[in-house]
């Protein structure tokens, strides 16, 4: 019905769970994108766009009325097409790097994996409504009790409510650790996994060797 | 990869455009329903319960970012799968009727015919988030000057700043009517057509007539 999203070579993204450091490792590549004079484009999921961050409003509100998991698969790639056809295609036809914080591997770990929703549903999803894929996806891999230990220090500082996926128990995590882990081990190629329990330091420079190297091969 | 739709013998829909008179029509058959000592819950699309409501807003919102077809038409069924799980099918489980002012038809109508989307990815969407058919779908079938010329009374009693989709040209809703017309041609068992140029008056007591000899058909 509608053809294999395309992969785009300068389309970067950073997925794993919270606390596991993606905003360290955003910087990183943005920094060594800019070192080398390129047009980088920083942006995150679910968001990126006014209309956008509005879905993601939604999406992360605690409320007494129970999301259901097809209106939380929905809402996320609504918000998706929105960031694709605003932000992500124009940002990489004037030739820019985009380096996206979470995309759509994050919805077949989320609402795949730990939803157990139809896998085949979300791949439709990506097919009809987003239609790019990155061409380089660093997954930031972390056991669950260490990125909880993280995030409680995050929210020691300030930012101590926890919202609706947040709020998830333990088990949900670990169904999203397992998820981002098959689908790294399905397309080893394009997803590198980073073991995110070493220092920010050394996940950082590692990113940036991971990405050097990717860009060698496409030269 | 996933079955086709159920047919909800008891889950009915009214659709056309806006001026079409469905509110009248609504009332006529809640009444009709009630008057037998049915149960019936009367709702709406997009909309139907607190969350979906907050989508709806989204959706109808001037803006000036200019939403993408695929954002309107994913915010769409992430408000019907929320309507159809917290709303519709606990009411049709308990064998109450509900009549749905717009429902799947308005997405085929809307998203499909008049902004182009394809009618294959809407027809997923159908099968992998909302589940379920009405059983008997009446269209409220109005040419777009008639339309026109009913709402722009309607605006002049107040409810004058018209949103996002009423918005849109003439053109548009041409494409939206023939959409609609296409959708019943090749379904007319469920879809049935009524002559919304006719008096409210008359155009009610054919709906009230056509499901009284649809409840027939099913005793």
């Amino acid at each position: 019905m509608t053809s294999a999203p395309a992969t785009q070579p300068r389309f970067l993204t950073l997925e794993g769970g919270e606390g596991a450091g993606k905003s360290t490792v955003l910087a990183a590549l943005r920094d060594a994108l800019l070192a080398d004079g390129e047009d980088v484009v920083c942006t995150r999921e679910p968001g990126g766009t006014p209309l956008a961050e509005r879905i993601r409003e939604l999406l992360l509100a605690q409320s007494n009325e129970v999301m259901d998991p097809h209106t939380e698969l929905l809402l996320v790639f609504a918000a998706r097409a929105q960031h694709v056809a605003q932000v992500i295609r124009p940002a990489l036809a004037r030739g820019a790097w985009v380096v996206c914080d979470r995309f759509t591997d994050s919805s077949f770990a989320y609402q795949g994996a730990a939803r157990g929703l139809d896998m085949a549903f979300i791949a439709e999803l990506e097919r009809g409504a987003v239609g790019i894929v990155p061409g380089l996806t660093l997954l930031l891999d972390l056991d669950v009790a260490s990125a909880r230990e993280r995030t409680r220090g995050r929210d020691l500082l300030g930012d101590a409510v926890p919202d609706r996926i947040e709020s998830e128990r333990d088990a949900f995590f670990e169904r999203v650790r397992e998820g981002f882990r098959l689908r790294a081990a399905s397309d080893p190629r394009r997803i590198r996994t980073i073991d995110a329990g070493l220092s920010a330091g050394l996940v950082a420079s590692e990113a940036v060797a991971i990405l050097s190297q990717y860009r060698e091969g496409l030269a």
